[in-house]
Parts: C-alpha cells; sequence; structure tokens
C-alpha cells in the first residue's frame, strides 16, 4: 500500500463524484478525473472533491495509479481503447459484472490480471455530481468479482479504497453476482416499471395516482431511476433475468389461482411466508440510517 | 352538525385507536370503544383518548351516534346482528368497499339510508392501540362510497368527523372504488408478496436478503403487512384483482419478449414512460412530511 494513492475516476456524475468526495475526506489519496461533460469537473474541482481535471482521456492513465470507471456501461467500448498504455489496477462500479469482463478480455486483455470488477450496492433518485455525497457507501456492502487471473495485489488495492469510503467489501464470482443481483435488484426494477406502466395506461392517470396508497407510492418511486441505465442493466443481464421473470410469472399465476379458487388457507400460507422472510431480512439489516 | 358527536369505535388496532386519538385531539367528540381483547380497551382509556370503554358490543349502539367499525371485514357477520337496534350513522374504515354493503344488505338491510362506507387511504406497518397517531390520516384522503339510497345528512357526518382528523375526503361509487384500490394499492401489494415469496425460495435465502439493493428493500417492505388482512383484501377483491393481474403479466410478458429480442429502443420508450408517470405522480403529491 502506497502512501497516497492516486485515483483516477471516469464519469464525474453521482457515483463518482461521491467517491471523489469520500476519498478526499479520506485524506490519503490524489484525485484526477475525466468526464465528457466540462462542467461537471469545473463543478468537481470548485467543490473541491478532485485534484486535477483532465479534459481528455489521454492524460489520465498515466497519471494515476487506479482507474475507477464510473460512466454506463455502453460507453466501455470508447474508453477501453485510451486505456492500452495503463500499468495501474482498473475497476469499475456497473450493476451487471459480466460486461466489463467481456469488454476488457476482448478490448484490452493485457489489463485482465490488473482488473478488478466492483459493485457498490448503493443508489440514489439523485443525479449528477452536485449531489455528490462522502457518506453514499458507508454501511453499504461492495462486491468485488476479481477473475481468476486477478494479481491479489490488485484486489487489495481495490479493498483498500472502498474500506477507505466506509463500504463493507465481499468477493464473488462474476456469475453468481450477475444471479443475486437479478433477484434482488434488476427483477424488482423490472416489475415496478411495469407495474407503474400499466397503470399509467388505464383511463384516468390522474385519479391512479391520486389515491396511490403505501404499495403503489414504494414502487413508483423504483421507477424513477433512469430509464437509459436501466434498459443497459435489463440487456446486459438478460439470460439471468428472463429466467427470473420466468420463474416471477408461474409463482403471480399460482397465486392468481389460489384467489380464484377463493383458497384462503393456501393463500396465507403464502402470505405468512413472504412476511417471515421480510423479518429476517429486517432483522438481518446493519443499523443505518439509509435502511 | 351537533355540538358535541358521540361516536363509537368498534375495534380499538392501530386505525381506531387513531381516530380515537385525532377525534379526542379535536375536543368536540365524545369516545366509546369496543374491543374484543380487553387489554386493547385499557389502554385506550389509560392513554386517555377513549372516554368510554364497552366491554360486550351490546351497549355501544344506543350510547352513540355513529359506529365506525375498524375490525376486519371477516367479522362483519358477527357484529352486524348486534346493530339491529342502532338508530345512527353507521361507517368503516376498510380496504374493499363491496363487502360491507353486501353485508348491511343482507343482515341490517335497515341500516342501508345510514350506511356510509368508508376508507381511509393511510396506512402503517405499525399495529394496535398503543401505535394510535393523532395524525394518522393528515394531509391523506378518505374515499367515502355511500349508497343511492344513503341520506345526505348522514354522509355530512361522517365528512364532518375525516374533516376534524385533517382528512381529505372524497366520494366515489363502491365498484370505482374498488377497482382504483385494485390498481394503486392491491395488485402492488400482490406483487410484493409474490416476489418475495419467490426470492425467499431460493437457496440460500440470507445471501438473497443480504445483498437486496434499494429495489428489493421496498419491495419487502410492502410485503410485511399483516397476511390475514390481505388475504382478505385479495378474496374480497378478486374480480378486479384477477383482471388486473391479467393485465400485469401480459404486460410482462411482452417487456420480457422485449429483453430477449434485445429491442433496445423499444424497451428504453417503455422505461421512459414509466418513469414519467412517476415524475407526474411525485409533482401532484400534497406537501406532508409521509410522502
Amino acid at each position: 500500500m502506497v502512501d497516497s494513492m492516486r485515483v483516477g475516476i471516469v464519469g464525474l456524475g453521482l457515483i463518482g463524484g461521491s467517491i471523489a468526495a469520500g476519498l478526499k475526506a479520506a485524506e490519503q489519496y490524489e484525485i484526477h478525473a475525466h468526464d465528457l461533460d466540462s462542467s461537471a469537473m469545473a463543478l468537481g474541482e470548485s467543490l473541491g472533491i478532485v485534484d486535477q481535471i483532465h479534459p481528455t482521456l489521454a492524460t489520465l492513465p498515466s497519471a494515476v495509479d487506479v482507474l475507477m470507471l464510473a460512466t454506463p456501461v455502453r460507453t466501455l467500448p470508447s474508453i477501453l481503447p485510451h486505456l492500452a498504455e495503463f500499468e495501474g489496477v482498473l475497476t469499475d462500479v456497473g450493476s451487471v459484472k459480466q460486461p466489463i469482463v467481456d469488454a476488457v478480455l476482448s478490448i484490452t486483455p493485457q489489463l485482465a490480471e490488473r482488473l478488478v470488477p466492483g459493485h457498490p450496492v448503493a443508489g440514489s433518485e439523485r443525479h449528477g455530481v452536485g449531489a455528490a455525497d462522502a457518506n453514499l457507501f458507508r454501511y453499504h456492502k461492495v462486491i468485488l468479482t476479481p477473475l481468476d487471473v486477478t494479481q491479489s495485489d490488485a484486489i487489495e488495492r481495490i479493498q483498500t479504497i472502498w474500506t477507505s469510503l466506509g463500504a463493507e467489501v465481499v468477493e464473488m464470482s462474476v456469475a453468481h453476482h450477475d444471479d443475486v443481483l437479478a433477484q434482488t435488484s434488476h427483477l424488482p426494477h423490472l416489475l415496478a416499471y411495469t407495474l407503474v406502466d400499466v397503470l399509467a395506461g388505464f383511463g384516468d392517470e390522474r385519479e391512479v395516482f391520486e389515491y396511490a396508497a403505501g404499495g403503489f407510492r414504494d414502487f413508483s418511486r423504483i421507477a424513477a431511476s433512469d430509464p437509459e441505465m436501466w434498459r443497459d442493466i435489463f440487456l446486459t443481464n438478460k439470460e439471468a433475468l428472463l429466467r427470473l421473470i420466468e420463474t416471477f410469472s408461474a409463482a403471480l399465476n399460482q397465486t392468481s389461482k389460489l384467489i380464484e379458487a377463493e383458497d384462503a388457507e393456501a393463500l396465507t400460507e403464502r402470505l405468512t411466508r413472504a412476511k417471515a422472510a421480510r423479518d429476517y431480512f429486517t432483522s438481518i439489516q446493519p443499523k443505518s440510517p439509509q435502511n
């Protein structure tokens, strides 16, 4: 571990900006940043969370020890070619892990041994570097999915960064990550989007929203996320998601049949099982203001 | 309108208790209450939100001007026979409105002209009179579904009560209420229960819950509600709910097909439509701490 690590952040939005803010607060990091939007970089500099901005990607790789990609997954093919000479550790923050692995192996395979794909399981409805929050990752899990060939000192370096940000670091395989996240995040978002879309399609949209009780309010909050980001997540985690949709549809169909048959006993059993799962979930949550 | 209205509450749980607390705070009401659980009544009395408890239902009807039923819908057949001699206005707080209408028309048809079915669109994960909150209904809508034969002074009396509690009163037909609530509340709850149940059924339950991101957390919060209450809601609003499940399943199947075909454009359009609906929803929300 170096005394002062030089970290380059590509993409200075909410996530990239919050990483910058948290690492500056930790006082052991020198923060470099590149964003296609020069006003985002200027704002990052004026907020004091970026030490040096890089108007082009060309100068960034040679200036830092670690590069963190915090841009949408669809930008990887345009970013990676600039990293051919990069000698440090590469990581990212994407919600699906297979795409970064595939992109690196195909575009810059020489980086595979220093690739540590990462996913901070945290989010916010807010956007942009102006909403950067040094505590965004505190108490949250960050999942790293290193490859078999990834060097252990590369993994340690990324662990150090996330620990500095107050996150709890765990490791799992790429495939396992993408399966688990399809269950806990991608399918719920897909259901929320679908429900809001279905309800908005009914005759008097205003009325549907006016009488929205707790149930729908929580759903629609989920559906407030960035459509393009979620489209990319759904498409890049397609296989796991499609399997899950099938499982969910079958379960919904079963519940529907229980209601149709007015099978109160079986219905109660099903609802009680779900409540028990939720109660268990609540019991294992860390004590943090965000839960 | 009378100077001091005598209100009888049957069922002193969170909703009944919060009505009692709110009306006592409004200072123009004399609160009577009956509950099968004598400790709930004792607690209500010690909290100062009930003026007189009725250990049996027999003495309540003749002591009050308005009776509010705040018990589960399945208790109606055992409660209504005690109201044969009741001369005041009858209302309830159920989430589905057809059952109270059917029960009154079949058991105590003489009350139909003084029946004002009601539904406060508010809720909480908490339970019991101990969680009673005088402000639970403030800024929330209360939907009244009077019958064609309901007398206008009966409607006015119930409007007065809810206005005293800070709620906004609206009127609609029984059938329309049950349709709209199936959309905004019953279907979302059914989806949440189903998702939590499906995920809990996967191999490592602990893991699924540990990595739960925003999406799943919001869903599982919904599924924390009382299973027996929701079973009753699903069964009593069966027709509207089954129609909606079918519509939702078809939409989910369409989205699934878009993902399978990797139709990025159509998928973006669908997600953007949902986000626009959510944004509209947010814009019409009243400014209250609960939204």
